[in-house]
C-alpha cells in the first residue's frame, strides 16, 4: 500500500497526482475499515481527504500549526503524520491512538480539542504567539461550518482583524454539525454557495456586471467605479463584517484547487478565510446516505452499514429518556425540549419526531439553550435541557446567573454522566456534581436503572427548582419499567440493604457496584454491609445518614464522578455540620485527567474502581484500627 | 416634580411631548443625584432616558416584557415603573432598589441580570413561550453595541428568525462597553452610521439608486429589478445574515422618532432589530467626557465629578496587582495580559498604558479569551488573563479543556473573589474555588495582604500549571510591599500563630478575620487558638494540617467562599482522605444567593460571618461535648 509508505508528511510532498488519488483511496478505505471495527468518526474523516493532505503538501507540520476544529475530524492528519498502520489499527482502544488531536501524542498535533468551537481563539492565539516571538510559521485553523453557531468561534472572529494579520481559515463546509445544522447562519451560507455572483477570487467583475441590468453602464466607467461597483455587485458575506480576506468557494475534493488557494492563503497579508465544500461521507455510499449515523459510528458492518455488536435486550437509557420525556409532554403541552446540536446522542430525536414543534436543536450553543430555557421558564413552560455532561460546562454561569438565582423550575439531563469511554477525557461527564452543588437552589439526581430513571423524569419535571439528572451512556440495566412512574421525594434516599459494619451510601449506576462490593465484603470477610441508593447528590438524605453515621463503622461513597467536591465530598462536609466524627471513605474517579480506553470496567480497573479494588479500599480503611484516628470528644 | 407623579408607565403615556422634555431632565437631575450619592452605572442610564420613556410609552409593561442587557442602564426603567422617589434613594444599599433587573423586585423587571450577552437568549424564550402559549404581547430585547462581541448574544442570534416571528430587539449603540469597544464588529456598526446609502426605511429606493453610477437605467426596469437593485445598492449589514429585518439608524435622544419606530417594530411581522443611537452621559458633560469611569462609578461630586471619599492610604488590590504585573512583563517579554471588557475593573489599565502591543481587551468574551490564552501559552507566552472571578464562570469549559487537560501554564487573577457589595448576587465571587478545585491540575491561592500578592503573582508567572490568583475588591491591608517578591512554595501554608486547642485555617482576606476570632476566644474564653494563612486552596498543605489535627480537638476553616465544596470542604475531604477524625467547623457563605448590601461587613453580619458570630460557632463546636460525636476507633 502506498499509504504504508508514508512516514511523515514530507512523503505526500514527494507524490504525483496520479499517486495521490490512489492515496486518497486507500487512506479512505483505511478509515472505512479501521472505524468498522473500532468505532469513529466516519464521515467527517472521509469529507477531508483530499482537504487534508492538500494541507500538509502545502503547509510544514510542525514547525507550522494545523489545528482542528473539535478534531474528530484528524483521522487523515494522524495517518499522514506518522500514525499509520499499527498505531491507526488501535484508534480509541485503550493506550491507542486518541480519536481526537492530543499534543502528547504527537508534536503535529498543536491543539487538543474535543468540544467544537474553540479552533479559532487557539488558533488566533498561536498565530499572536508567532507575531510576539517574531516567528514566521504559518497558523491554519480548520473548522466545520457548525463551529460558527457556537459563541466561542464568533468571539474570536471578532478578534482576529484587530489581533493578527497573519492567520489561514478553513471553513470545511459539508452543511452538517453533528445533527442537521441550524439557525440563520446556515442559510446564509448556502446562499454563498448557490448564489450565481459569489466571490470567486479568479471571477472577472466585467463578466459580473454584464449579468446584472445596469451592468454595461458601470462597466464603461473605468476602475475606480468598477471596484465600487463590484462593492455594490457582490453579495457581502458575514465574514467581511469580520473584516476577514474571504476567498471561495472551493471544491474540497479537488486537489489541485486546494492547493491552488491553500498557496494563495500563504502568500496573504492579511487574515484570509477559504470556504471549502466538502461532502461528508465522501467515497462511502451508506455513510452518504446516513450522515448522522456515520457521524460518529458503533462497530458497524462495511457492506451493510448495520452496527456490529451482540443482541442488547437492555436499552440505552439515552432511549428510555427520550421515549419517557415524549410521553410526558404528550400529556402536557408546556414541556419543551431543547439540545445543542445533540439531538439523536441524548434521545431527543423520539421527541423531534413526535413533537417537532417543541423540540429546538440551537446549534453548538449551550450558553445560548440554557438562556433560552430561562426566558422559557419565565412564561409558564417547562423546558427540558438535553446536554451532556461534559458539554454543560460551557453553561455553568448560565445556570448559575440566569437559571439558579431566579430559581426557574428547568430540567437538566446530562447525558454521558460519567465515561464515553473511547473518547476519553474530552467527553467524560466526571465534574458535574462539583460544579452543580455549590450552586443554590440545584437538586441534583441520579438513578440506579431506567425504572427510576422514568420516576425522576417524572418528578423532575414537577419541582420548582432547577433540576439535574444525571443520565450515564449506554444500556440500563434490563430492569422493568412499572407502567405509572412514581413521584419521588426530594432529597430522601433508598436503603436498599441494612448492614451494621459498613453503609454504603451509592449513587446511580454504582448501586450495583455498591452490591457487589457488599456481596464481597459479606461472604469472603464476614462484614456486615449496608447499601443505600441514594437518588440525590443534592440535597443529600441527612436524616439517613445521620442514622447511619451513628450505627455504622465506617460510611462509605461511591460516585461515577471525581471524588474531589462531589458526592462525597458532601456527604463529608454534611457530617462535619453534623458534628460527627464518623470516618467516610470516598470512593470516586481520582484528581486527574482520565485518559480513554477500551471500556468503562478497564478504565475502572485502571483507576482503582473495579468491585475488588473497591472491596479493597474499604477492608483498608476497616482495618486501618484507627492509627491515625484521635477520637476528639470535645469537652 | 413631574416625576413624583409617575406612578406607573400609564401616566408616562398620558404626558405632551413638552412635558416629557421636563420630564426627561429630572430623570437624568435624579440619577446624577442618587449615584453621585450611592455610585452606580451613570452613563450608560444617561443615555437611555428618551429610549426608555419611548418604550414605555410604546409597550403595555408588565405585559408586554422589556428586557435589558446587563440591565446596569435599567435606572430610568425602575424610575417609570413604580420606583422612584424614596425608593430610588435606596439604591444599590441594603434592602433598597437593585442596580440591576430583578423579578423580585418589580413584575416590570421580567427578567434579571447582571452579566452581559444574556438578553438576546431570553428574549427569544420568552418570544416562543409567547407563540407557544398563544399570547400576543410584544418582547422587546434591549441590548448595547458590546452586548454583541459576546458569544451568546451571537449564539442567540443564530436562533432568532428561525424561531419566532415576532421579537423586537433595539440595539443601543454608544460605542462603548465597559471599556471601548473592541473588534471588528464595532468597526462594522460604525461603518452602517457613517456610510451615506445606509439602510434608512423611509429612504425612497430610487434617490438612492440615483446617486451611483448606472442607477438611473435601473430606475427604468420597474419593481422588481428596483428591489434586486436595493438588494446590491444597501451595503449589507451584518444582522440581514441572521434574517433579522433591520432599521437604522435611529436618533436615541429623539423622541418622537423613537416613538415612530417602536410603532412600526410593533406592527412588524418577521424578527426586526432597530439601530438606536444614544450617547453615554448625555446631559451631563463630565460623564461624556471621562465615560469609563461615569460608566459605573463610587459617590462622586456632581459639580467637579470627583469621587467622594474619606483619604484612603491603603492601595487597591487592583492597583497592586496591574502595577506588579507591569513591573514583572518589563522584566519578561513572554508576560502578556488578556482580559474581557475588564481592563480599569481588573487593574490592566496599568499594563495597557505602558505594554500596549501586550496588552488584550477581547470584549465582553470570556470563553474566547481563555481559549486564546491557550493557544499563546503553547508557544512559549506566558498569558496572565484578568477576569471577575463571576464572569470567569463563562470560562469553566475553556479552563477545563483547553488548559487544564493540556496542563498549559497560564495565570488567571480572579478579580472581585468575595464579595461585590452594592452589585449583589451577579457580581459577588463567591464559587470560583468549587467550580475550580474539582478540576485536575490546577492551583489556587488567596494572600492575606498585598504584599502577599505580588509574592503570589511572582510565583505563578513561574508555574508550570494553570494557577488561579483570588483577589477581592477594593483596598488592600495597607502592608508595606517589600522590595523583592519571593517565589511561594506551592501548596506551603504559612503558620502565623500556634495554639493547642482550636487551628483555624484561614483563607485570604479571612486571615485578619481568624486572627481577631483568636484573639476574642483567647481573651474572654481562654481557649488557645492558632492561625494558619492556608495561601493554597489547592493544593492544600497536607502535612501542616496532619500535624494541627493530630494536636488541636477542632480545626476551623474561614473562607471568603461558600461553605459548599469550597476551602473547608477540601480540608474536610483530605482529612477523610488521611483518616482523621478531628471535627472540621467549615465556615463560610451560606447556601443560598447573598443580595446587594451597604459593605461586606454589613453582608458578613447579615450571613453569620462577623468575627463576633465565628467567634460563637467555634465555641459552640468546642461546647458541643461530643454529644453526636460517636468515636470509632475502628477495629
Amino acid at each position: 500500500m502506498l499509504l504504508d509508505s508514508i512516514k511523515s508528511p514530507e512523503d505526500v510532498k514527494k507524490l504525483n497526482y496520479e499517486d495521490l488519488e490512489i492515496l486518497s483511496e486507500e487512506i479512505r478505505k483505511e478509515i472505512i475499515h479501521v472505524t468498522s471495527e473500532n468505532g469513529g468518526h466516519v464521515g467527517p474523516n472521509l469529507g477531508v481527504v483530499e482537504l487534508t493532505i492538500a494541507l500538509h503538501r502545502i503547509f510544514d507540520t510542525p514547525k507550522d500549526n494545523i489545528q482542528f476544529d473539535v478534531s474528530h475530524q484528524s483521522y487523515v492528519h494522524k495517518l499522514l503524520t506518522g500514525r499509520n498502520g499499527k498505531a491507526f489499527r488501535t484508534l480509541r482502544q485503550g493506550d491507542g491512538v486518541c480519536g481526537f488531536s492530543n499534543r502528547k501524542e504527537s508534536p503535529h498535533d498543536s491543539f487538543g480539542a474535543g468540544h467544537a468551537g474553540t479552533c479559532l481563539s487557539a488558533s488566533l492565539g498561536m498565530a499572536v504567539a508567532r507575531d510576539l516571538n517574531g516567528g514566521d510559521e504559518h497558523v491554519v485553523a480548520v473548522c466545520g461550518d457548525a463551529a460558527f453557531t457556537c459563541g466561542h468561534t464568533m468571539e474570536a472572529l471578532n478578534n482576529i482583524a484587530s489581533s493578527t494579520k497573519r492567520l489561514i481559515v478553513i471553513l470545511n463546509d459539508n452543511e452538517w454539525s453533528i445533527s442537521k445544522n441550524v439557525g440563520a447562519l446556515s442559510k446564509s451560507f448556502n446562499e454563498l454557495i448557490t448564489n450565481p455572483i459569489y466571490n470567486k477570487i479568479h471571477t472577472d467583475v466585467e463578466s459580473l456586471l454584464a449579468k446584472i441590468p445596469g451592468g454595461e453602464s458601470l462597466i464603461k466607467m473605468g476602475s475606480k467605479a468598477k471596484k465600487e461597483a463590484k462593492d455594490f455587485l457582490v453579495p457581502s458575506c458575514l465574514f467581511e463584517h469580520y473584516d476577514l480576506r474571504f476567498v471561495g468557494p472551493i471544491d474540497g475534493h479537488n486537489l489541485k484547487e486546494l492547493e491552488y488557494y491553500l498557496e494563495f492563503a500563504k502568500q496573504s497579508d492579511e487574515p484570509i478565510l477559504l470556504h471549502v465544500i466538502t461532502q461528508k461521507g465522501k467515497g462511502y455510499d451508506i455513510a452518504r446516505k446516513f450522515p448522522e449515523k456515520f457521524h460518529g459510528a458503533s462497530p458497524y458492518d462495511v457492506s451493510t452499514g448495520k452496527s456490529k455488536g451482540t443482541k442488547e435486550s437492555r436499552p440505552k437509557y439515552q432511549d428510555v429518556f427520550g421515549k419517557y420525556l415524549t410521553k410526558f409532554a404528550q400529556e402536557n403541552e408546556k414541556i419543551v425540549a431543547i439540545t445543542a446540536a445533540m439531538a439523536s446522542g441524548t434521545g431527543l430525536n423520539h421527541f423531534e419526531e413526535k413533537l417537532p414543534k417543541r423540540f429546538f436543536d440551537v446549534g453548538i450553543a449551550e450558553g445560548h439553550a440554557v438562556i433560552f430555557a430561562a426566558g422559557l421558564a419565565t412564561k409558564g413552560i417547562k423546558p427540558v435541557c438535553a446536554i451532556y455532561s461534559t458539554f454543560l460546562q460551557r453553561a455553568i454561569d448560565s445556570i448559575n446567573h440566569d437559571v439558579c438565582l431566579q430559581n426557574l423550575p428547568i430540567v437538566f439531563c446530562m447525558d454521558r454522566s460519567g465515561l464515553s469511554p473511547n473518547d476519553g477525557p474530552t467527553h467524560h461527564g466526571l465534574f458535574d456534581i462539583s460544579y452543580l452543588r455549590s450552586i443554590p437552589n440545584t437538586i441534583i439526581m441520579q438513578a440506579k436503572d431506567e425504572d427510576e430513571l422514568v420516576d425522576m423524569l417524572f418528578t423532575a419535571l414537577d419541582t420548582n427548582s432547577p433540576t439535574f439528572i444525571r443520565i450515564p451512556r449506554g444500556n440500563a440495566t434490563g430492569k422493568t419499567i412499572k407502567d405509572e412512574p412514581i413521584k419521588l421525594e426530594i432529597g430522601k434516599a433508598q436503603e436498599i440493604k441494612k448492614g451494621t459494619d459498613v453503609v454504603i451510601w451509592a449513587l446511580g449506576n454504582m448501586v450495583s457496584e455498591a452490591l457487589a462490593v457488599a456481596k464481597e465484603l459479606e461472604e469472603a470477610q464476614k462484614i456486615s454491609v449496608g447499601v443505600v441508593n441514594a437518588r440525590f447528590a443534592k440535597p443529600i438524605d441527612k436524616d439517613l445518614l445521620i442514622k447511619h453515621s451513628s450505627e455504622a463503622k465506617l460510611i462509605v461513597t461511591l460516585e461515577d464522578h471525581v471524588q474531589t467536591g462531589g458526592f462525597g465530598s458532601s456527604v463529608a462536609e454534611i457530617l462535619q455540620h453534623e458534628n460527627h466524627a464518623t470516618p467516610v471513605e470516598i470512593v470516586g474517579w481520582p484528581d486527574k485527567f482520565i485518559p480513554h480506553g477500551d471500556s468503562v470496567s478497564s478504565l475502572r480497573a485502571l483507576n482503582g474502581l473495579s468491585v475488588e479494588q473497591i472491596s479493597e479500599k474499604v477492608l483498608k480503611r476497616l482495618q486501618n484500627k484507627g492509627q491515625n484516628i484521635r477520637s476528639k470528644v470535645l469537652v
